[in-house]
């Protein structure tokens, strides 16, 4: 938690480095005498809010959903002595924090899959998140308490491959020859308008010749300062007994690196905030993680249990659900929802009209998965991909290899994974047979054979998806100062949590840090 | 096992890309009509060298070591009906593919240390060879054979830290940072080159549109072209509830970053061949690799036992050896030798003078890592460090972080690890106290506290063990042409093996390949 001040002070050197630049922001930060804090970000947790013992003593909250802001909600008002209740519609905890094993039966609206893959524990697909990043303290002070084991999920695999059709006639190329190839030529290029006095207005004397030491290695540039291929982007011939040189790659021509789309994202995937180094996952499956939270906040969950209607009352909140024909009136004096606003907004409510608004308005993430078991590890086996995602120009956007399992026989792999963020990119509005097969022509282009060695795969489009009805909240950057804010205040005695409202979005450490954020402000509520 | 025509043809076209760039070698790749050679290259194993089950027969093969080249050899040659006998002079096999763990007594020319760490499975340290790359093909193939359990080992972590004493006034900088930060730097110097005309002459219209549009997301510009920071390189206040933007840090000065050393080569190391993603690492420890081998080849590996003598004979060799206090000659048709040079230079022959001189002239790395035991990982539970290394201008160079035992209590990290490849560079020429001591002061200026959070040190220095006396083989370009080659071929019975003739140097995967070199060669005249 931030205090107020810090907040402000470096919201005005973001301002500053957005409106002047890097050097006006550093000349800022020099003038406020406090240039550390350049220095390293402070990764430490603090751990989640505590509350006092007895506080919620005699209060009641009904949580409406088990996933990760539910359970985190659960798990902390029940440590202060709120009677908590948890309405959930599935028959486990977790929400889209999921993980599908060999013989799982779901189902979508277009119809009910079932994984046919053997059972083992590396045989495992991850419908939903699948990461957790080093900087998501909150998740990982939970995994840390619960004993839940983490293991390094990698997410920058050099030997991984892009694929575009419209490049290299369809091939694919290893992401080693992008990067390092990209290097290779930016530094050529950079350094021959440094040498040569281009920049001369932008760099001092002393700065040019720095630089020009520093493209060398970044672009592992011959000694005259021309890209000629390197070890970095592979070799065409591998150093070997009788051969300890090698031959490096030839690289690939500027001209078609240019034109591919890597360079839109998929090549700076690995090194974004979100994305880079070190990510983790639990070992097992993500929804070891739910599990772990829902064993600790016990009998107060209650499955298989749909909320039909939410409504105020004099004294708080009623909620109104059923359980298989059973019909249930829940009242208390405090409501946290933490369904997803897409299915929310189909919930008959009386909430007041400026929240209704913005439940209605927030835009879903259309994201699907299609994973495959395959009886032979051929991409480690063939290729030396060992976890890491390669890239297709196509619509099923990617293929994930598994970062657990590594040296097993078989293996089950994300044959799709498409973010679902951009009008049109809709998995979901094809049939299940033609999700598959797109899965697999894309595969065949990525790894030739591809058909033969996968099988039984199945999908998961998440707007299809029963109390889900949609992967994550796309929030249009204008909503953060209206739609946002005003969620993260309750309506009365409705308070709302979720992905949504904690981190950017779609990440479960927002789910965990939104929950905080409503405990901290129902304790302070509690208090007065 | 590349044939070779295919190697003289690529070893043209490396020729070409370094005589004439990489457009020329493009250009000869197309003429010669197998542009595809560029697209992906191939990482399929085949397998070992395939000997007849009984080419052996009444064959003695005496392999001097028990390291991986020697497993390697006696594991093969024992498949195809040979009489192997391996002479090692430790109690253990694995040679410099070593683990330490809680409890372990070691020996070094100045003195015993011993580990005083608790045992546990996740506390242990690798003294020499502690990465497997995706690439190493036949070390995977044994792996994959033997069942050895490996996992992810992390060599690009992004939280952290470089720390230069000559800049920011000593303190670390996020990896994030450093790299975030030149890319924006080096992006934005690029594309105000490109964009004002400056490298017109360099590229196509088209290609400079194109390229500028790749340098933003390389980047990640601004919409006209500056980098005002990023993302990429950390949040000075990361998006939470209350503050859905965060704040981004400012970027580090680029004068400053440049006067860094962290581009000599620490900023680019994970970009390298050899160290690029996907690393990974046997479950428990690197010795269980070697321990896998020496199960499979059994009793004939004859341990405490130290080779005096190697003498050809008429029939073929002889060693002299003893174990304890006995005296042992051991006449065979044919000798290994799996000795690191540093060793073997020392042991009376009569190997033929170019072998004696070449032998004599390799010079050995002085690498040296030392261990912590920390109660606490206070580096994944403040600064949120999963695996990965930390570097520092000082001579320890380096802090590198488990990759295993992730969110466990305790942990033993790598608290120095300084190559040794240079003259100076020798963190042996220190008493012991003094090389642990170098290391807590180095911790100290990377995580503060350091003192107090790390105990019992060890310190391994590769030219202090007795067997090794020398961490790799560094060879010098010109060697490769002449020395190198000389002992890929046998001296009348003697063969020569080891990582210093496999694969560049130092790694397993070479000590493999060169086993597999000599098994071919020598099945060949067995043949004959």
């Amino acid at each position: 938690m931030k205090s107020a001040p810090v907040v402000s002070r470096r919201s005005f050197l973001a301002h500053i480095a957005r409106s002047g630049g890097a050097a006006a922001a550093f000349a800022a930060l020099d003038a406020l005498g406090c240039a550390s804090l350049a220095w390293g970000e402070d990764l430490a947790y603090r751990g989640p809010p505590v509350l006092p013992g007895g506080l919620g003593k005699g209060k009641r909250v009904t949580i409406l959903g088990a996933g990760v802001a539910g359970l985190t909600a659960a798990y902390q008002l029940g440590k202060a002595g709120f009677a908590c209740a948890v309405l959930e519609a599935r028959h486990r905890p977790g929400g889209r924090s999921w993980t599908v094993r060999g013989g799982d039966r779901f189902e979508q609206s277009d119809g009910v899959q079932q994984a046919r893959w053997p059972k083992a524990p590396h045989l495992y697909l991850n419908p939903g998140p699948a990461r957790i990043s080093h900087h998501h303290r909150a998740v990982l002070g939970y995994c840390r308490e619960f004993g839940v084991p983490l293991e390094i999920m990698m997410n920058d695999d050099r030997a991984a491959l892009l694929q575009d059709d419209g490049v290299f006639g369809g091939k694919p190329v290893q992401a080693r020859q992008v990067l390092g190839d990209t290097r290779g030529y930016f530094g050529e290029l950079l350094g021959k308008a440094v040498s040569t006095g281009k920049l001369d207005q932008e760099l001092s004397q002393q700065d040019r010749e720095r630089l020009l030491g520093a493209i060398a290695s970044f672009g592992d540039l011959q000694r005259d300062g021309r890209y000629a291929g390197s070890a970095r982007s592979g070799y065409s011939a591998t150093p070997a007994p009788g051969l300890p040189h090698g031959a490096v790659r030839a690289p690939l021509p500027l001209e078609q690196l240019l034109r591919a789309d890597f360079w839109q994202f998929k090549a700076s995937f690995a090194e974004d905030f979100d994305q880079a180094g070190t990510m983790l996952q639990p070992v097992g499956g993500m929804d070891r993680f739910p599990m772990a939270f829902a064993r600790r906040v016990g009998p107060v969950i209650r499955y298989d249990t749909v909320v039909d209607e939410i409504r105020k009352t004099a004294q708080g909140a009623r909620v109104v659900c059923h359980r298989g024909g059973n019909h249930i009136v829940i009242d208390s004096d405090y409501v946290i929802c933490t369904l997803p606003l897409s299915v929310l907004r189909g919930i008959p409510n009386d909430f007041t009209p400026a929240y209704r608004q913005a439940i209605a308005e927030v835009e879903y993430a259309r994201s699907a998965k299609t994973a495959f078991y395959a009886p032979r590890r051929f991409w480690e086996q063939d290729d030396g991909i060992y976890g890491g995602l390669s890239w297709t120009s196509r619509d099923v956007t990617q293929i994930l290899y598994p970062s657990h399992g590594i040296g097993q026989a078989d293996g089950v792999l994300v044959g799709s994974y498409c973010f679902g963020a951009f009008p049109g990119d809709d998995m979901g509005q094809y049939p299940l047979a033609e999700r598959i097969e797109k899965a697999l022509a894309a595969g065949e282009a990525i790894h030739p054979g591809y058909r033969r060695m996968v099988r039984d795969g199945v999908n998961i489009a998440w707007p299809k998806v029963p109390y889900s009805l949609g992967s994550w909240a796309e929030w249009k950057p204008e909503q953060y100062d209206t739609v946002y804010q005003l969620l993260q205040q309750p309506d009365g005695p409705i308070y709302f949590a979720g992905e949504y409202l904690g981190y950017l979005s779609s990440w479960q450490e927002g789910a965990v840090l939104s929950a905080h954020h409503v405990i901290e402000q129902l304790a302070a509520r509690v208090r007065a």
